[in-house]
């Protein structure tokens, strides 16, 4: 028995996606099947017009509606930190939290010299005009606790200190490492707990 | 931060999903936002023209792309023999293996009390004029080895058993269950080891 076109269609869109493979895409297909045809134009519409309707900011590279994003033109946010993140996920992870209030920076991704991922492919050297007026006094680094994330991390404070000029009066900073709410000492890895341990506070 | 309208769209298209969650729903529409837009195109039309493109057969309810389907047309095919499957997708398997080559009937799902899915719900009452003329000698029933397929597979040997015209000369069969290819005995549930002894066969 031949699969229908339409079906083999939709399959092989599914099998592109991260994390879905050849017998989720046929699930998830088939159980569109039975799903009313308004349902499937608004999905349809929805993935067609995803990039249509949304823009990449100039200035932090978020993902919003417009340029520059909600995030860069909304003066009430503290104009002297910028928080680096990988991805825009990761914005609203954090805004989510409430923790931070100031602006933020996009790299959209991680150096990944496995995955054959440079500097050159990623927003890093975009920072650098950004801290250029001297406006910005602390720049956090938060990009992702792996390999690549700390690779990251420790690529960017090179760059911005062997940039001499925007030295002076710039605070680099780390978010800090350690057990997750929740997290159980016992079952800690050797480095969460070295984390842990380096970045102990007074209580 | 407001999530874009255009992202919160596509992903609570996602969300609706089986078996894809709030996070795997935002993971899938970001990282759509790295995809170019032809490739968002072809996948908006394979979702819009999904059910458009494709037809249910007035016959045995399996999808094609015709009306009589594809199995149905092909007189090739043994025509003394109905395998009753849950759903089209397990047709592609059972095609897949080779080891059939009559005519089959879908039913689009299981008797399930727990989901409100009765015999009505499915298409189990048009089996019975296929079985009216007497061509067919063998009714297989492949519902899935599950309580609900188990519960549909006795309704419907009643419900064919009851209504005695028809009666004469069909062998109604159950698929074969047992110890699956690669399986471990060791590790096996009681249900499966007893249906493997009680399946047992010469050797």
């Amino acid at each position: 028995m031949r699969v229908p076109k339409a079906i083999q269609k939709l399959t092989e869109a599914f099998e592109k996606l991260p994390g879905i493979g050849p017998k989720t895409a046929e699930r998830l297909t088939f159980y569109l099947l039975h799903v009313p045809q308004v349902e499937l134009d608004k999905f349809g519409e929805a993935v067609m017009e995803l990039k249509r309707n949304t823009q990449v900011c100039s200035v932090c590279f978020n993902v919003g509606e417009s340029d520059p994003c909600g995030m860069c033109a909304d003066l009430t946010r503290d104009q002297a930190a910028i928080c680096v993140v990988e991805q825009t996920l990761d914005i609203f992870a954090i805004e989510k939290s409430g923790g931070y209030k100031g602006l933020y920076h996009v790299l959209h991704g991680a150096i990944s010299p496995l995955n054959n991922i440079g500097p050159d492919h990623l927003h890093i050297y975009d920072l650098l005009p950004r801290l250029q007026d001297g406006t910005i006094h602390e720049l956090i680094l938060a990009t992702n606790p792996t390999m690549e994330g700390e690779a990251t991390a420790m690529y960017i404070k090179k760059m911005v200190t062997d940039s001499r000029p925007i030295k002076n009066g710039l605070r680099i900073t780390r978010i800090g490492r350690g057990l997750p709410m929740g997290g159980d000492i016992e079952y800690a890895d050797a480095v969460t707990l070295t984390n842990a341990f380096l970045g102990r506070g007074e209580f």
